[in-house]
């Protein structure tokens, strides 16, 4: 099949999806939750046979561990899709409904958006995770993983389609792009009479290639240099604590802290502290010249910060640290460095917390608290399908109502425009 | 200037624009709005230069109009203002509040998108329009109107950044793209570091151009090949009114009715009489064969349709004509003819009216209505920025809210994750 069949099929498939009730769509997940541990051995077969290929290729062992499924795994999936089945359908949910004084009555009503790109790495819980959340919205999706997991993937999306054609739902609706070639995704890109959303999961390279090449919507994000700026009036004990939280305790992910930025009225007593307490977690500093100037002698995890360093997304144990001498200065640092993603501010200054609430323009933005809640999860979304860090659409963590748009219904007794 | 010093420029302002109060944007517009009128007489020359070249050029008459600005037209401008001032500020504005288990206070707070790339014909007024909503709504703005407007947005936009600086309001929030080159087009649409989002305002060609190579967000719309369908159980005099409305009220504009879709048992009775009353407003048709075969013998304003007639957006006093056999066949009719934009079902039985507004996906379904209500006034917005036909951010007409995001807010108390 051409990427342009594979298109045409979703899109079919999606007209027939979008009418699907809650019911329907809600056994087709329980089903293949049910699937995942009847058909394991099919699976993990086909997953072995990714994993030693990987293997052979010399993969590194931390993408190993995430193409790597097993009886565990697959049940922590079949219990995420069962919790997709509790989750409420936002399909059909009207809104904003009103009677004008001419007497048209018009609402808005939630609708799938229809079909959505998928484009990720090596992880095959991702196929089954977007399967499910696109059924449950009603979209048809085209997956395209990564080619570490073509063997899995193949599987995975076998299995789904078949459950999808025993509840009586188009298993069209989810298209797999079988085969490695890259060129495979420039195609996907261009077909915007088929695509309505590109959602890329990935690195900051492959949300620049979608964004550069793709003629169809694209959400990006997941990509986040995150900042806390330690105010001159900030509970230092508490500040320590957000701060060793939001570094340490996951610190491969997106909202994990990159850059601490402390007032100078603070940063004597404070620094060393910080330190101390995030260097006995293996936590290394790249430090600016002023907050370098504070350590007699300079601790061996501290060095200079280089040119680049408060424009890197650490996704380790490294934390950059700088003194600002106002809050403006920190707001100014994070207009120029934040991704847009979670920036937050620890002060007891109530004026202060307003004025960063107010001017820093990031998707969540924080008085107080880690920047690790920025999650479909930790927001009380239920699920979560990405975290935008684009303006349009959605912004932060997207949950099911944000893979839905609406149209507007206007019932009339043979009104007509004067 | 280079483009790419436009988009600098416009980004910084919008960081200072978004943390304008409701009350100096309010005085900026009516400053704005009493300005067109001090200012009349260098507007005025400007656009009679304008005018004078189109004319050595040779533009059409509909065209000339469009780009001809007056005193009574300066002053509808003006009073468009004026009601802009009086609609609420979306800025602000706070929503799905909630506070979580863990104690979490947790809003989503309304902000502007930032810069806003737009892209029209040879309207000056879409300058003022576009400059006021944008103003209104805190976001900078980069304009690129016509060729043949160059004279009168170059005055226009000046006096719009001479009201913006007397107001204490950055003036580089509207920047103007002082160059005919097409070129500029394309080098705005990459300008994705500064631009946020782009609003073409023209012809279905502008929008497929941009769609295809623009790096930025696109909302495209405004191209609508509408349709009604004349079900079985229609109140045919009521049917009538609503298509003679819809297509005859204001035929060159998007919402106008392309294609009229008649219930095979009330298609001889209906068409006559629709062809009579709309053949007398100058209306012609053009007719699929069983329509055809219903005429003895066929009206001279009948003629059968050609092969791209059900895929033609009229903008004219043209009109479609299809018999269809079933509620089916016309929402499969729509489904592969339709822009997306208004399609209506007209009917006095209720499950044919359900049926049609959960089967047919336009950003307006509408029962008993005429198409012709799609409209950002006529739907109680206020003011409109455009009409999307695209499925991401918004759906159909599209006002100030529309042109704001949001930004989720957390506070806590030195919350930490788990």
């Amino acid at each position: 099949m051409t990427m342009q069949d594979l298109g045409q099929h979703a899109r079919a498939a999606a007209r027939q999806l979008a009418r699907a009730t809650t019911d329907q769509k809600n056994v087709a997940l329980a089903t293949l939750a049910n699937r995942l541990t009847a058909d394991r051995a099919e699976i993990l077969a086909a997953n072995a046979q990714d994993i030693a290929e990987a293997q052979a290729g010399g993969l590194a062992p931390a993408r190993l561990d995430r193409l790597t499924l097993n009886e565990a795994r697959l049940a922590g999936i079949a219990a995420d899709l069962r919790n997709v089945v509790a989750l409420p359908d936002p399909v059909g949910e009207t809104f904003d409904a009103t009677t004008l004084p001419n007497g048209l009555a018009i609402r808005k009503q939630r609708v799938p958006i229809g079909v959505i790109g998928v484009i990720y790495e090596a992880r095959p819980n991702v196929t089954l995770d977007v399967a499910g959340l696109a059924l449950k919205t009603g979209n048809a999706v085209i997956l395209r993983g990564g080619s570490e997991t073509l063997n899995s993937n193949r599987v995975l999306v076998a299995v789904i389609r078949r459950v999808l054609a025993d509840s009586g739902l188009p298993p069209d609706a989810v298209q797999f792009v079988d085969d490695a070639d890259r060129a495979r995704v420039t195609e996907l890109l261009a077909l915007d009479e088929y695509v309505d959303m590109i959602i890329p999961r990935g690195g900051a390279g492959l949300h620049k290639f979608c964004r550069e090449h793709s003629r169809i919507p694209v959400i990006t994000g997941g990509i986040g240099i995150c900042h806390l700026f330690v105010d001159e009036s900030a509970d230092l004990d508490a500040a320590l604590n957000v701060i060793h939280n939001a570094k340490t305790q996951r610190p491969t992910v997106c909202n994990a802290l990159d850059t601490a930025l402390v007032h100078r009225a603070v940063a004597a007593e404070f620094l060393p502290r910080l330190v101390q307490r995030l260097s006995a977690e293996g936590v290394t500093f790249r430090a600016d010249p002023v907050a370098v100037s504070i350590f007699h002698p300079l601790p061996s995890t501290v060095m200079p910060a280089g040119p680049d360093d408060f424009d890197t997304e650490w996704l380790s144990l490294v934390l950059g640290l700088k003194v600002v001498d106002h809050l403006d200065e920190a707001i100014a640092h994070i207009a120029a460095h934040s991704t847009g993603h979670s920036d937050g501010i620890l002060t007891c200054d109530d004026a202060h917390a307003a004025r960063f609430i107010a001017e820093v323009d990031s998707a969540a933005v924080y008085v107080n608290a880690s920047t690790r809640f920025t999650d479909g999860g930790q927001f009380g979304l239920g699920a979560e399908v990405a975290i935008s860090t684009q303006r349009l659409h959605a912004r932060g963590p997207m949950g099911l109502r944000e893979l839905t748009t609406y149209k507007w219904v206007v019932i009339g007794a043979g009104h007509v425009r004067p």
